[in-house]
């Protein structure tokens, strides 16, 4: 059976799966949910928190990116994204765990208050330090080499690609001219990592989305 | 080279790694590591947010009770945790991540607010009604079987136990008399889940490391 892949174009956790289908090389069928009533409410009964991305597959309606991933992996279908070593595996997780939890938690809450006007100064400050923690537990793991784990892309950067982007772009709208200033092994490894071709096909969609919401 | 692993008994996701361990029947030195000077040291050293459990195994110190689980697993010793089928590990990864993400995280929040004198109504008002929208969503995927996949023990079980027994514990400090009554399936599920053996195991450890920090 087909794989369809209900998607948010502007998510980074939409945005992680479309990266790794693209790099997979893998046939699925992705689609915008939101703005589509019929797939809204389709979502809505399979699935109760209606939480994009959500992977159709086998009569099977599978949220949250990470085991996403990690199931197109088990399916065996494509490229493999996922090291064959074990310690790689568990360092693929970590990073990617480091980025749901440290990194995308408090970023998402800062996305609120992106206007200065109205903004809550005192959550603003409370979530950027847990960002920087979340920030600098990420460099901890990292050399400055374009991909996390060997030299070709895993699930780890498909993770932490998106969000990174994210993290560069808030950076300047909180009051950082270069947000990976403090973290050069981090900074190396996000440059490096937009040199890969599916990185820049995914990244250039956030950017458009991105555009689309600030109206410009 | 022997797995060590550096505990605290009352953190839910130490027991998480416990349960795993006990289950596979793996030999694994598990020591307490905060109240021990040189154990609190190298923890700093090897993981900058300090954060228990951690596994220590052929030089790697690695955190995160997920990825920790998933590494065992993936060593291949022991008892398999992990089903077999791809669907299966899907459910497994998806109902751990509700738990982590949904369910840990309000109630990480509550437990602060536990001390009726000077409680923050409002946050605990607003992290009661998150950790009730991922306990429901938790119930969704659940059916009332012992088991969360097929009729053994899976990691998800692991991750479950631990969580539910202290949200069995804070719903009175709360004010719900029965916090399953509304979720059946959850209720039915936690209450055979703890006829396991080693379930039973970790949920006394819990215990008696729950009365000591209550002073009782």
């Amino acid at each position: 059976m087909s794989i369809k892949i209900l998607n948010a174009q502007l998510s980074p956790f939409s945005a992680r799966v479309r990266l790794a289908v693209y790099a997979k090389g893998i046939d699925a069928e992705i689609v915008d949910a939101f703005g589509n009533t019929e797939l809204e409410a389709e979502l809505e009964k399979l699935n109760p928190m209606q939480k994009v991305p959500t992977l159709l597959h086998n009569g099977m309606a599978l949220p949250e990116s990470e085991v996403i991933c990690e199931y197109l992996e088990d399916l065996g279908l494509g490229i493999s994204l996922r090291p064959e070593d074990v310690a790689g595996r568990a360092r693929m997780r970590l990073l990617s765990r480091i980025g749901d939890l440290y990194i995308m938690e408090p970023m998402t809450k800062l996305f609120g208050h992106i206007n200065p006007k109205g903004r809550d100064q005192a959550l603003v400050d409370r979530e950027l330090a847990e960002l920087d923690k979340g920030i600098r537990w990420l460099a901890f793991y990292l050399d400055g080499s374009p991909y996390a784990i060997g030299n070709r892309l895993s699930l780890a950067d498909c993770t932490l690609a998106p969000m990174l982007y994210f993290y560069d772009q808030i950076g300047p709208m909180f009051g950082s001219v270069d947000p990976f200033a403090h973290v050069p092994t981090l900074g190396a490894y996000y440059r490096g990592l937009k040199n890969d071709p599916h990185v820049v096909r995914v990244l250039d969609e956030l950017a458009v989305a991105l555009r689309k919401v600030m109206g410009r």
